[in-house]
């Protein structure tokens, strides 16, 4: 089971667009640098990002993006389901119908029960990821990395933002 | 995110199996005439399942598959673990470590908390998944399954079995 890479780099750049001082905003071309991607991709996912109401656009000069709410309102679920969506992991095909002993479709009575235990499981996947807000990420982002890569950051912070 | 339908396949071929009478088994030809399933990709899924320990091949006359252990002791996570293996779900690429605030790899002491975020919730799916039991699954099969579909299924294993 896999995720695309455009969940992993959405939420790196939301972790990134989250530490912006307030009324300021990245351009994508400037996020791509920031983490060695390809911008043309990378601007998909900010698009699906967008759309799904975690990251809102600020024209002019200096603009690009920013969130579009508080990063402690914005989950990692949220994220994931921008990027991934929401169609459950098991694509249940409904198997247990067919065949030489399937019956008439009425008589299926209850949602497949092998179906039902995946998605349970599914849930609680979900669940955690509710449980994580932005903010968090990037407190744990902020307090764990390397002192020396911070003191760039703050560097290449104001230069994007001149 | 997507599981492969080997998943689907793999967990009601499992349960079919464990209602067999013991020392029965059924060629992979039998279980994918009664899923209608192409029998060279359930083959596959087949023998991803035995190089698990999940099920076993009886040789000879009455021989195919059967299952290696007891039903209490296959879970969910067994199965799709044998399937779809056990790499996270997130592939992270450190893209933390990239760019032009990136530093030497060895200032890096933890693990990206991205990264592990993540996998926290992976793992609350692989949990659940691993209390669902193979024969939690069959019973709950046999009690919903229509009665109509209960009795084709008697005769159709009557046949297979002859």
């Amino acid at each position: 089971m896999k995720l695309n890479e455009g969940v992993e780099w959405s939420i790196h750049s939301c972790a990134l667009i989250a530490a912006l001082p307030e009324d300021a905003a990245l351009p994508a071309r400037k996020l791509a640098e920031y983490f060695e991607l390809p911008e043309a991709y990378l601007a998909k996912s900010l698009q699906q990002l967008s759309s799904a109401g975690i990251v809102s656009t600020k024209k002019g000069p200096g603009g690009g993006y920013r969130l579009a709410k508080p990063a402690s309102d914005i989950t990692l679920l949220d994220i994931v389901e921008a990027i991934d969506g929401r169609s459950p992991c098991l694509q249940c095909t409904e198997i247990r119908r067919r065949g030489p002993t399937g019956v008439a479709d009425t008589a299926y009575k209850k949602p497949c029960g092998i179906a039902r235990a995946m998605l349970r499981a599914e849930k609680a996947w979900r669940t955690e990821l509710a449980k994580v807000s932005l903010l968090e990420i990037l407190r744990k982002g902020l307090h764990e990395s390397p002192k020396t890569q911070q003191a760039k950051a703050v560097k290449w912070f104001e230069d994007a933002l001149r």
